[in-house]
């Protein structure tokens, strides 16, 4: 260790020197943005001046050469984008593809919370996306999950206590402890709860929140056990409340949670240092449709905020927030993770550096090396689903069952009474989660109103927060062969009817993510959508995001879970 | 170690769980302060409202009640106070005498650059500042000292290299690398300089600078390196040159150098969350009479600035710039180090409490146990001198020598030519600069005019910045009598005259630092200035600190050095 210290001081040395050689102007830049309107995070101006480069590292600010030079002339440089909270997953795609994707819109660090797939795998799903990660031209930093399984209901791929995570907190990558969404257990003294708010604080890492609409002296105890950050507020009040204690308020902009109108005001001088940007999770086609940080910057924007103030809460708050003093600004010394946009109104990003290097330009990131993972992970990964051949009988109920009414927009749900058979007519579906991770044979019997299908059914392994199988049909036939088939294809969606695929998507890593390119698997989400929407579901839900809420057992009123249907309210099954 | 932190976890679940049940109101706090109006420095607000502590920590803020109750109606409760930069030993007292006497002033923390002690003992001098701070009321923080010794022309106790200083980043209370005063070296990429800089770099701790008026392209080149504060801004260009770039600004207001007033104006909505309050050097008379921390911010909003602001440069922006997580501002999670005063007008300090304990009231520190260091350590500490005994002889010179002419309150000189021999009618005296770390028997001879002594001498083991012995005498035999007494002191400051000590003030800890009480080493001080005064020593300088830095060879224009007269300008001997 120490020889390696020495080597790595030497490395640094070398580097350093470099860097001063050409902040000195003794050696041209390896890259100088000429003539740059660049945003100044400390001082809230736009200035312009040449922006040198040398080793990946900002060496000036000023009048510089470079061996390559880029007129940036009327353009506006930024500092990378940085993504405070989001579950990688989300995006359905490895997460190489993932940042294929974002970088093109300035996005050159990411925090993760990889608890979709820690509740798949545990541990070692952990162990996977750091793999799966290493290297990329998007930094990705992880938050550990807090909560798996997310209730004590679930019957997930894994416990996580503290002790399995605690090994992590030496990884370089590893920021905090992701989302404490059981603010209930930390209020309450709960010790499993609390050892893990202990673990990051006595390892003096940021331990992010989950508490909408926690208020008073909950509020007090939840922000005294150390948690130091909301992405949970959707208004002001709420906001205000947790500010005012000395949280860091996460501004939510994703594909299901979408925040920002209601926060923007937020972005103002009292309120706009203690502020972040983050999406919590993003679909395939919403982040083909609308990008990433830059969309929220320039949506806040058009909302009123000011511009330097949400690309501030797009990078040095964030980077302040999480320690990564390297980071967050155009100025000496820090990180070339630099945006070139257009102007603020339009906000186009022409070209993006990560570290000084081409990472994206005119929409398309450059190629780089896709991280590679160990085989006995890989391997772990793409084995995820322990459940045998199932048939019609599985799903076959002997009496009355809870039906879950679904809710147009929402993902809340209604008591819509008891039913004994599956009703087309009366869209009175068949339901159920199989419990897919430990060979149980659990199979959670219900049905579903609301959804709309006429025939078939539609299964899918995405389903929060266990990532069992959910399927919802006309029959118990087809419900067995949806299923049956996510299982073949190692996990995915499946579109059933007429006794085959209409449609489907495959996600063979842990169940949720595909390893093809994300075009490819937004194509085939777009087509299962389709063919599910043709088999009647619905047009006011989304046929999987929405289904895959259903088995969540914290949202009330109803829920399916692996032992049935689960009343959230009495706590109770129905 | 894995046991040691299930211990440690333990504990903070302990503490965590009563720390939930005060907030919750579940429990009595240990202590509230009832209907404080508080200073919230997330949102610039003062706000009213109770403060619960438990466990040292602050629970909740609302409506509390608490085994221990204060009534702070009409009080205004601020966070504790941090010192982002002094050299404790310019107290001229041990540790705990400076925090006996800074605790009432509503300091909590401060960050102490030990470069007066490592130039005398090296990283023992490191060691047994950290020994001596250890469990005290006051947090004191270290930065590593950078330049030890100072210039290579110094003859100094000691030399730190960067392994010299490695092992310390491992220390609890390290923040860092302190003020890199060579920046010369920086920016010519001296290897031994920059190995420092990437040491702190790597070990993920900050480093402070000190590089008054740098600008342009150097000052691009200091910062890449990694230098992120300045504490030597004197006016509000030089300062917004550092702010644009990156730096924290320490707006520094000591007993030497006082740069508030031209730099108050920082204190604003611009530039006030990246601006620190820092003292850099704090005598005895100027505690006692002026304050600390508390005298700069009272001070800062007589000259106008936003009080909440200059609250905020002493508390929250500070905790924030040295990863200080735990501190700065009173919100649930942040320590109980809590100052009460009347208003920001007056500034009265009421009340200091330290993690929830009452630490000072009404201007006294309550009783404290002084941290005991380890009998090595004080041992070597309390024999620093190698000098044998002087005589006259030591003193003569051969031949003309360079008179150094002082400048009346100014530290900065002028070459007032060539003298034989000492002169008090026309001002001209002996003066000498005796090695006393190594016994090379160094004796640097010349002569000083602007003085005013008229008989006997002054000698002083503090010389900046090597603490070599400097003398300044009418004759040789006061010289070596003079020097020979603060050798048999172990160190000191003596005013001679009439073959006896007329005053003395023994600093027998490194020769620069008294084990008596901060008021009795004022007193005797104070004593021996009136005893150099009445030997005629000019009433425009101060006799004991503008001398020391007669020895200081980086400030033009002519030095004092244990080889001779320096002349700053040419870089060579007179």
């Amino acid at each position: 260790m120490p020889e390696r210290r020495e080597d790595e001081i030497r490395r640094e040395l070398r580097r350093m020197r470099r860097v001063i050689d050409v902040a000195m102007g003794r050696e041209a830049a390896d890259l100088t943005l000429k003539n740059a309107s660049y945003v100044n995070v400390f001082t809230g101006e736009v200035l312009t001046a040449d922006i040198a480069v040398a080793e990946g590292l900002i060496a000036g600010v000023g009048s510089y050469s470079g061996r390559e030079e880029r007129d940036c002339t009327g353009r506006l440089v930024l500092p990378g984008f940085l993504d405070a909270h989001i579950h990688l997953e989300s995006s359905l795609v490895a997460p190489a593809e993932f940042a294929r994707a974002v970088l093109p819109h300035g996005t050159t660090t990411v925090v993760t919370d990889p608890h979709e797939i820690a509740n798949v795998m545990g541990a070692d799903g952990i162990a996977y996306m750091l793999q799966a990660t290493e290297g990329l031209p998007v930094d990705v930093r992880f938050m550990l999950p807090s909560c798996v399984p997310a209730t004590p209901l679930d019957e997930s791929g894994a416990e996580l206590e503290r002790k399995d995570l605690d090994g992590f907190y030496g990884h370089p990558r590893v920021q905090g402890l992701a989302e404490m969404m059981n603010f209930v257990g930390v209020l309450a003294g709960d010790e499993a709860v609390l050892e893990k708010l202990a673990a990051a604080r006595l390892s003096d890492r940021r331990i992010d929140g989950h508490a909408p609409d926690l208020a008073g002296n909950g509020l007090n105890a939840y922000i005294a056990a150390g948690v130091r950050s909301d992405h949970e507020c959707h208004d002001l009040r709420d906001a205000a409340a947790k500010l005012e204690r000395g949280q860091y308020i996460m501004i939510r902009e994703g594909t299901a949670a979408r925040n920002l109108e209601a926060l923007a005001p937020l972005l103002n001088e009292k309120y706009g240092s203690r502020c972040l940007l983050c999406t919590d999770d993003k679909h395939p086609g919403d982040l083909l449709e609308k990008g990433h940080i830059d969309a929220i910057i320039k949506r806040a924007v058009g909302l009123g905020a000011d511009p330097v103030a949400a690309v501030k809460a797009a990078s040095l708050n964030a980077a302040q927030y999480f320690g990564l003093h390297d980071r967050g600004a155009v100025a000496p010394g820090y990180l070339a993770d630099l945006v070139i946009i257009d102007d603020f109104q339009s906000f186009r990003v022409e070209a993006v550096y990560k570290r000084g290097v081409l990472a994206a330009e005119h929409g398309a990131a450059m190629p780089f090396p896709v991280p590679v993972v160990e085989p006995g992970l890989t391997e772990r990964a793409h084995h995820t689903f322990r459940v045998g051949s199932l048939t019609a009988e599985d799903f076959r109920n002997d009496g009355p069952l809870g039906v879950v009414g679904m809710v147009d927009g929402e993902i809340t749900t209604l008591d819509a009474g008891r039913a004994e058979a599956a009703d087309t007519a009366r869209d009175i579906l068949r339901a159920a989660v199989v419990e897919r991770h430990r060979g149980t044979g659990h199979i959670g019997l219900g049905f579903l109103r609301g959804y709309g299908l006429k025939s078939g059914a539609v299964a899918t392994s995405i389903s929060h927060d266990s990532h069992n199988i959910i399927v919802v049909g006309a029959g118990p036939e087809d419900c067995a062969a949806a299923v049956n088939r996510v299982v073949e294809l190692n996990g995915g969606i499946v579109v059933w009817n007429d006794g085959k695929p209409a449609a489907e998507v495959p996600l063979a890593i842990g169940g949720i993510m595909s390893s093809e390119p994300l075009e490819v698997v937004n194509e085939k989400l777009e087509a299962a959508k389709a063919a599910a929407y043709a088999l009647g579901v619905n047009p006011g839900i989304d046929p999987f995001m929405t289904l895959s809420f259903m088995a969540l057992p914290v949202i009330p009123t109803l829920r399916l879970t692996t032992r049935g249907v689960f009343d959230v309210g009495s706590q109770s099954y129905v």
